[in-house]
């Protein structure tokens, strides 16, 4: 069986949060499939998804602080300014999280950890709709 | 086909560690693949996968003192920090490096280059055993 | 429906490039697939794959330095040195950035963001050709 389906994320503001909920209730033929994948790809090159700690908020704050910090603004050597100083390190960061990823799907339910959540990483100030294809493959 | 299989990793000191043997030996079908892929999740949020070389154990160390520079232990900014030093360090480094992959099989073996090998990268000082969920999907 | 084939890109200069018609002419049977996922894997430890903006070169320049100025040449503690100042970090980069990718198959083609495109990250001053398995899966 394979479904797929395209998405749009409310806009967010920029930082890490938890988009579980809107993914899995866009699917609800996840509960007929006993083995299978479910793929996410983000169409966007200034923002990411990953997979972290679904409990503490202060987990988030602290990504998106770690990621200003080692991914800076207005680098001297940045050629790619015209869209502004969020826009050039938005492009680093999504290549350093990553813009897809692939989540098992077992006796109808994604199968994560009991500690792991879904994030969208907003990486610009004002990143709007962000669209996710999802493609899931199972039986 | 689809086969999915949840295997415990023995727990590892914290660094990067191969693993290909452990992973291998828990899905003997994959001889009977002849093109297909394999999904591997691990279910945390302070450890990750990845692929990397597979001959010189320098590359390890180097690999764990790496990101021990850039991501660094008791960073002002983290609030994130009743679980220890070597927590939140942990949740960035997962993100980073990544806690799922697939690779393709070929012929009924893992197709990856001869300097490849799959790591678990163990972030914590005590992490325990880890959890890995294995999806193949092939014909 | 299942594909499998393995190409070997033309040799690049250090840095980021575009790879998509390169990936793309490789497999002319992508517009038989209605919903599927093409995966990538590149068979090295000093190369990897991203996806980022497609149009602006200035965007790969700078995602070349960043890496070059967080993944430092001869930093005091690498041990791993025989191979020359830019091995090390080769690897380094390569799990930070990734090895693999999986893209949307939709309707013929690949379902990319209108400003997503296939890079090969070369992190190696000579790297030589690379090979990079393509596995294909859909209906």
């Amino acid at each position: 069986m394979w479904l797929q389906r395209t998405i749009t994320l409310a806009p967010k503001p920029r930082g890490f949060h938890l988009i579980d909920d809107e993914l899995i209730s866009s699917i609800p033929e996840l509960k007929n499939i006993n083995i299978g994948l479910m793929h996410l790809l983000i169409k966007h090159t200034s923002a990411s998804l990953t997979l972290n700690e679904n409990a503490d908020p202060t987990v988030r704050h602290d990504l998106e602080r770690h990621f200003n910090h080692t991914v800076v603004e207005a680098a001297a050597f940045y050629r790619h300014t015209d869209e502004g100083d969020d826009d050039m390190p938005a492009h680093i960061k999504s290549s350093i999280i990553g813009v897809s990823h692939t989540i098992p799907i077992t006796n109808g339910a994604l199968n994560l950890g009991v500690w792991q959540g879904i994030y969208l990483c907003e990486h610009r100030n004002y990143g709007g709709s962000r669209q996710v294809v999802i493609t899931v493959n199972g039986e």
